[in-house]
């Protein structure tokens, strides 16, 4: 077998080298190129970089609400998994309802998929959280619904649902009209538990 | 706000609808499409039906393994988060040796990164086990190393490393010789936890 790099620091500077080198970085602020540079790290695509949709403030809203111990709210148990403690700077707690008790029940009495209807369960907690969406639309979706209805505003929306149903929709919806919360999105119908998780561990700096 | 899909059941079937319409599936033999079909699914991109190397023999293999009850050994976390206990024929055991205690130390003594060395704890269990990669270049290419040296051979292995550096070379290195093992590698540097966990979920077949 040919030779390969095995050095993890080594491994590591020409990962973040080669995105450096091959993604369009320029349009986005300072503040967001860890966050864009790490999850493009995360998929190994680098043209994603052209599809994240963003506002101007997404970066310094999620360090701030990171530092001053904000919790995150995770759609999924993948991306729950995929954050590195040692990164949260207040050890932060990473929330997950989807497997909460009733919720299955709540889905069939609202209609809806048990990840929206996880979402029921986040009202108590949304004000000032990182909200992290790595699977599921209608998450997205019912999150953008109970915003209208009047739900405290979360400090950021990190939106990464994937998939070929509702998931280029909910991400255009938060794209065109974020409801006044920062957030970052990806455009289209990639996404996933990874970019989501790489968004919030770019937020919470390099580990102590 | 424009109204969207919320029955699960609706949302399955036009998901799953759109990947058969758009993906190239007639090259893979009819054992591996519910597998192609899921990945595809779990990322959102059909292209990559187009890049997936596979032996012929690796969805009866993976089937026949889980419903005897074989272990199922992933390389990190997030994959097996990912993996929909109640979809395992045989509650088959789903294993992570990244956070076992001696790893970092391990890992140093071998000159490698902690991925490589989870690896190595993965000895004595590897024979006829389920190997799913959804992350580490570095792990994959670790244990075709102790293939060469001898070490009893896995099921299948599912390659889908993701990244910048080794991604691609690891599952071409499977995909050029796969040690005897049957197998299924996304080539290139796309890959991910997501995509190798959606592969064990399609192998594992419908829940009860």
């Amino acid at each position: 077998m040919r030779p390969y790099l095995k050095d993890p620091a080594a491994i590591y500077a020409e990962s973040f080298a080669t995105v450096e080198r091959e993604a369009r970085l320029g349009r986005f602020p300072e503040s967001l190129r860890p966050l864009v540079t790490r999850v493009i790290h995360a998929c190994g695509m680098v043209e994603i970089a052209d599809r994240l949709a963003f506002s101007d403030d997404a970066g310094e809203a999620g360090r701030a609400a990171l530092a001053t111990g904000a919790p995150v709210i995770c759609d999924c148990e993948m991306v729950a998994a995929g954050i590195t403690r040692a990164r949260m700077p207040a050890a932060n707690e990473i929330l997950v309802t989807l497997n909460a008790p009733g919720v299955p029940e709540l889905a069939k009495r609202l209609g809806t998929t048990r990840s929206a209807a996880a979402v029921e369960l986040w009202e108590g907690r949304i004000e000032g959280a990182i909200v992290a969406i790595g699977n599921a639309p209608t998450a997205l979706f019912h999150l953008l619904d109970r915003l209208d209805a009047g739900w405290p505003k979360p400090a950021l929306i990190l939106a990464f649902p994937v998939g070929f149903v509702g998931a280029a929709e909910s991400k255009a919806e938060i794209a065109a009209d974020s409801r006044g919360v920062p957030f970052v999105a990806l455009k289209g119908r990639r996404g996933g538990s990874a970019m989501a998780a790489a968004a919030v561990n770019a937020l919470g700096g390099e580990p102590a």
